[in-house]
């Protein structure tokens, strides 16, 4: 078997690939609600959400229906990018309202103390950023970000898409009124459902509006039909509808969400320390690392590369480059969803294996 | 095994589901652009199409895609809706751009001579149509449309989604610059995927366009990311894309679209058949009759429903009701998809027995 240690698609355990084999139903009937009213009472509760919805869609789709929902044409949404999704949510706020963009370096966190001044200053309507941004392995400090632009009169939308459920999250405390993750990331589902929970805040925003710049995509389409009977506004993917089932089952019986950050922090610290003893350093600043995916820098983008391959060809371990600024000489290990930390240290060995070879 | 006759989704057969099951991979790998460029490539030689895509969502996602795509802010959309989901495109064409609805009356179809002066009077750039209206059981006539839309310079948009590969269609011929069919259809594979086909002058419409009013949606992303490595520009739902593969493999062994077509229109002729001889009238006007679905009249509301509930209750056989004009009195029988003739049987034979006690 080959080890698969990318940041999502994760590999998806037997339990929960088999749940999407059952026989077909039709998305009107009984049971598809008894099935999307499970998923959406059971994410409401995970997140601290006012309403939850599953979308058919990537990610990126549920990032975009947070957008496209909760910003209108004329405001402004100020944003935090620091890396490589980060920036592609400021691409998706462009298409919708006009995004205020503010950039840290490569490796950098977003904290309160450095984007305070810029929430003061740009009178925005929403506030925008990514929790975990992917392409480096940081961890921004949204907590105390969205507190302060909530406590200014901003709507907050956060792409959760690589952090949730490995990482902290109560949208009530944090201040969060939208909130997306994929399926295919910590969850350990399959690509394909995009899960998001509104604040009361954010459902007063969206009932309000009179024109939505989207069909499929219009919440208020997808309340209107859930408090009808519990359905979906068009054929949801009932396969991998009966998978995140599965998925949340397997959460719950380990331990809830608790266990699954702390897993995923150990599990963090277990590789950057294996790493920091190898030589290599972390690409993410001392107090932003992320819970699931850790970003390092290689001597050369030859070591880089030589270290990427040789996993793949000689071990059967796949992991990713860095992006961006470290995209030649950085690469990613995730541990993230249903990993082994037997996986992580065979693929650590690997490397360290791979590293002396080089220097021989 | 409850057997399900419903319009989509279809039951999916062992071989399909199982298809779901393999060990998950990640998206920017070899093995999904072998896969991607696979369903892409067969896609486009069953519609004639210039560009084909599939995009992770439901039909209904496809169609906004086409339509966003196409349409442009200030532009009029001709249509002609006869039904539910003619009149969901109305509302779709809305939220981009400006659509001029004409319509006939339940159960009637669309052909070029009733389409012609509304085409002629229109000056519109865009047709956008149903092919097969899912909520009657009603086939318009999109052949002789199209062509003839196109020749009068507009750009043409089909939904097909209730219709592919279940009915005759070759983009190239029947003038189709835009079409969108959905995975959970006569394909027979799980919901989550729209298939779309471009023409070469859909291409050139998007491809010319500066701004585009939607991210995930945007066919120029698409287009760039599968020229560059045959990859798409978001996570895609990799199981149910290997599932939609083993869908065409099973196709391509039962004789291709040919094949397929003609076992549709058997099973519809006979469906009809069968109801006349008990006394049920066709909802769908002669000429006009689907391929997929038969709509059919009950004698009162009280009867429609005695025959739906007892069908499910009595011999697990699940349809639904007809909708709009005839939701109370009427219902339809799908044949879409791996159905079995056996199936049809077993559902006529039981929906005589209902009616025969009924007038007992």
């Amino acid at each position: 078997m080959k080890i698969l240690l990318t940041p999502g698609p994760v590999p998806v355990v037997k339990e929960i690939r088999n749940a999407q084999t059952k026989e077909m139903i039709t998305h009107r009937s009984k049971e598809f609600s008894e099935l999307y009213e499970d998923l959406c009472t059971r994410l409401k509760r995970y997140l601290s959400a006012e309403e939850a919805y599953v979308i058919t869609g990537s990610g990126a789709l549920g990032l975009e229906t947070l957008v496209l929902n909760l910003c209108e044409k004329e405001e402004k949404v100020v944003c935090f990018p620091n890396g490589e999704f980060g920036e592609k949510l400021v691409e998706t706020v462009k298409v919708y309202a006009n995004p205020e963009a503010h950039t840290v370096e490569a490796g950098k966190g977003w904290n309160i103390e450095r984007a305070k001044e810029a929430i003061d200053q740009s009178n925005a309507q929403v506030l925008a950023m990514v929790y975990n941004e992917t392409g480096y392995g940081v961890r921004n400090h949204i907590k105390e970000i969205c507190r302060y632009a909530k406590s200014k009169g901003m709507l907050t939308i956060i792409d959760g898409i690589s952090a949730w459920p490995a990482t902290e999250l109560d949208m009530k405390e944090f201040g969060v009124d939208g909130f997306v993750t994929g399926s295919q990331k910590a969850i350990g589902a399959p690509p394909g459902m995009a899960l998001l929970g509104i604040s009361k805040e954010g459902v007063e925003k969206f009932t309000s509006r009179e024109f939505i710049p989207s069909y499929y995509c219009d919440l208020r389409r997808h309340k209107k039909r859930y408090e009808k009977d519990r359905q979906t506004p068009n054929t949801p993917a009932i396969s991998l509808f009966w998978a995140l089932q599965k998925a949340f089952d397997l959460l719950d019986e380990n331990g809830g969400l608790d266990a699954c950050v702390k897993r995923h922090k150990n599990a963090a610290a277990h590789v950057r320390k294996r790493l920091n003893e190898m030589g290599f350093s972390i690409i993410a600043e001392p107090g932003f690392e992320s819970n699931t995916i850790t970003g390092f820098v290689c001597d050369s983008a030859k070591q880089a590369e030589r270290i990427k391959v040789g996993l793949e060809k000689s071990f059967g371990i796949k992991i990713v480059s860095a992006r961006g600024a470290y995209k030649d000489n950085g690469l990613r290990i995730a541990h993230m969803g249903n990993f082994k930390m037997s996986w992580l240290d065979s693929c650590l060995d690997a490397i360290e294996k791979i590293k002396k070879e080089g220097e021989e």
